[in-house]
Parts: structure tokens; sequence; C-alpha cells
């Protein structure tokens, strides 16, 4: 089944006080009972394999849309709405993160009255989108095991916005050299507060804690 | 043998014009017989890796320079003095990008009579570092074969503007669903004339070609 795709051109607003608009946005999530979302990572970390993994356990336990970023292109909406969930394609024609504005947008294009959970997948790159609150109301970043387990040492600023760590592609462990006892000490220190699940997106390993975690706080944020 | 490491601190000139100083720089790297190459990624793909063996394969040959920017830490530059070659850090603190005012900093601190290739390993970054001149002779992107075979498609102006495309991590081909084939087909078909090399950082498949290669055209540029 093949779901309905928008397309959604956004520009940058300089003038917007994005940290006020952010701030709006989640009072009127909580308004509409709805949690949203904003997953991060470095480009081919496993985004969109890993939204799909999420929607394949919990979408016959809450009613779910998806904000696809991309700067060109609509394959990820595209692969959502096959899996039957509304997607919006946001695409932000070269900007390199989203910003409050882009996602209100994309709000504005889902009848919140009918959903419980919205996930952003923000644009692939683990600097820009770390600066930029998006009205979520959590941050999730994924890590992919190829990527390497010094990745905290270099872009410490979205490990420190995140509130939770999705160490992707742990089936490639054995190929690999990540360490992930040093990883996660890295990623400790600089965020103390921060939950880590290790998963495979691909095969589903790990999956069941993950969303286990997301019903339990977006039935919390819903149930306020 | 740990060779020096310099640490700059770098930031934006929003007012210069980067296009106009990439360009004043190239002439002066043509005056000083130094080619200067820009390797461009997504975090984790191996840029740092790739470097090192480009260096074992060429330090006898060429004497060579690296500029390492990072927004943070200077792990890269050490990684690269370890193997005895003198590396710049250029530190972005939070840029996500080079411009060509930052890498003319770089290339301030190092004696460019002395150097006939200095590498530049830009910010780990598929969108921004695309769209700045950063004054490089050439232009070489890794896609590294995790990130998926779909990445064309997502940020097309980075394999646009790139002379050479390194598909890294081959080794991985086993395990993953990367399609050669078709991401060939989705690179040609955004930049005809890139030039494709598939290698292994890690255990040196493909190193050879690609050196070569880059030595021909640094004796090209050099000779001039």
């Amino acid at each position: 089944m093949m779901d309905e795709i928008r397309l959604i051109e956004v520009k940058e607003d300089i003038l917007s006080d994005n940290k006020g608009l952010a701030d709006r946005l989640r009072a009127d999530l909580k308004k509409s009972r709805t949690f949203l979302m904003n997953l991060m990572s470095s480009p081919g970390a496993g985004k969109t394999t890993f939204i799909l993994a999420t929607l394949a356990a919990l979408k016959s336990t809450l009613r779910i849309g998806v904000i696809e970023a991309d700067i060109d292109s609509m394959v990820d909406a595209e692969r959502v709405a096959r899996a039957g969930v509304t997607a919006i394609q946001l695409r932000t024609g070269g900007f390199c993160h989203l910003d409050a504005a882009m996602v209100a947008k994309g709000l504005e294009a889902l009848d919140l009255s009918l959903l419980d959970l919205v996930i952003i997948e923000n644009v692939g790159n683990l600097v820009c989108p770390a600066e930029f609150d998006t009205g979520a109301v959590k941050n999730v970043m994924i890590l992919s095991v190829p990527e390497g387990d010094d990745k905290p040492l270099k872009y410490p600023l979205m490990f420190s916005v995140c509130d939770v760590l999705i160490v992707n592609k742990i089936d490639y462990l054995p190929l690999s050299d990540f360490d992930l006892a040093a990883m996660r000490e890295r990623v400790l220190k600089l965020n103390p507060g921060i939950k880590i699940f290790e998963v495979s997106a691909k095969n589903g390993t790990g999956i069941e804690a993950w969303t286990s975690w997301l019903v339990q706080e977006a039935s919390a944020f819903i149930d306020r």
C-alpha cells in the first residue's frame, strides 16, 4: 500500500525567533496530544530504515506521521508511504538542517488531532541540525558502527543535545574495530543523562527495547 | 615518530569574496608548485584512514602536508602527525565547512616552498562543504559502502562538484545490499566527468590506482 506523500518547499526564515517558535510548537503539540520526535544522524547511518522498523513495531499501537527532510529527492518519503504511513516531504533546497519554522510547515500539513506521534527525519548532518530547536519533545540521534567510535569527540554538540543515542548497525561489529565501551564513555562524559540503545534496524535486534521506551515517553506526554 | 601539530582557531569571514580568494589561492599554489586537494565526506566515511593510506603510499615520492579541519578535537591531526607528516589542525568552533579564508590560514602555517602536495581533510559533512570553494585544485569525496547507494540522490551538489569519488570500505560489500552499478549510474548522471575509485583504505585495496592518478595530476600541476 502506497500512502499519500506531500511535497513542501521550505526556506529558512532568518528573521524568526527559532527558540520561541519551537517552544510555541511544543505547547501546541501538548494541546493536540501529539508527541514530536526529531531524528538526526550522518548521511547513511540508517535513519529511514530505523524509522521503518519503528513504524512496523508501533503502527498498530500509535497513530503515526512522518516528516522527511531532504535537500533534494523524495525517496525517503516514498519508502515511508509504501509502509502505509502518511509522509510529508520537506525539500530544503540546499539547507543543511531543519528549524522550527520548517517543521511548523510540515505539522500544518498533517492533521495532528489524528496523530499520537510524529517523527521528523532531519537532514543527514551531524553538525548543523544540532544547533536548531525543531520544537520536538525529544531529540534522538543515530551513530552507526561503521562511522567509528570517535564521533563523540568530533561532533560533541550533537551528542550533547540528544536525549537518546541509537547505536545502529551493530551487525557490523564483528567486521569493525568499533569500541562500544570507549564510545559509551565518551558520550556519557558529554551527556550523562543520555539513554543509549544498541540496535540493528536491518535485522530488528534491539528494536523492542527502543520502541518500549518510545511508547512510554509518548504516552506520558500525551496523557499529561 | 610524532610530527609537529599546530592548532589554529578559524572563524568565517562573511564579508570576504570566497570565490575570488579561492582563485587567488590557486594562483599562489601554482607559483609555489604545490598541489592542493580537498577531501570531503560524511562523518565516519574514512577520510583520515584514507589520508593515512595515501601518505603511506606517497610520502617517499612527494613532500606532503595535511590540513585537518574539525569542529573540536585534534585526534585526526594527531594520527597524521604520528605518521611523520606535518599536520595543521584548523578548529572551526562550530562551523560546518571550510572556506577559502580558513584554508589560507592553514596554508600560511605551512612552508609551501617545501611541499608538493597539501591534503585538506574538510569537516565531515555532505552538505555545506560542497558550497564553498576552498582554493583546492581538485575536489575529492568519499562515499563509504555502509552509507548506502542512494546518497547521490540525496546530496547531489556534493557529487556534482567533485572531480573524484572514492568508494571506500568495499570490504563491507559482502555484508551490504549496496548496488555499485546503481550508484555509478546515479553519480555519472550528475557528473559524467567524475573519476571513480573503489578502495578499502583499511586493507589497502585500490589505493595504488588512486595514488597513481594523484601523482599524475599533482605532477602535471606542479610542472605546468
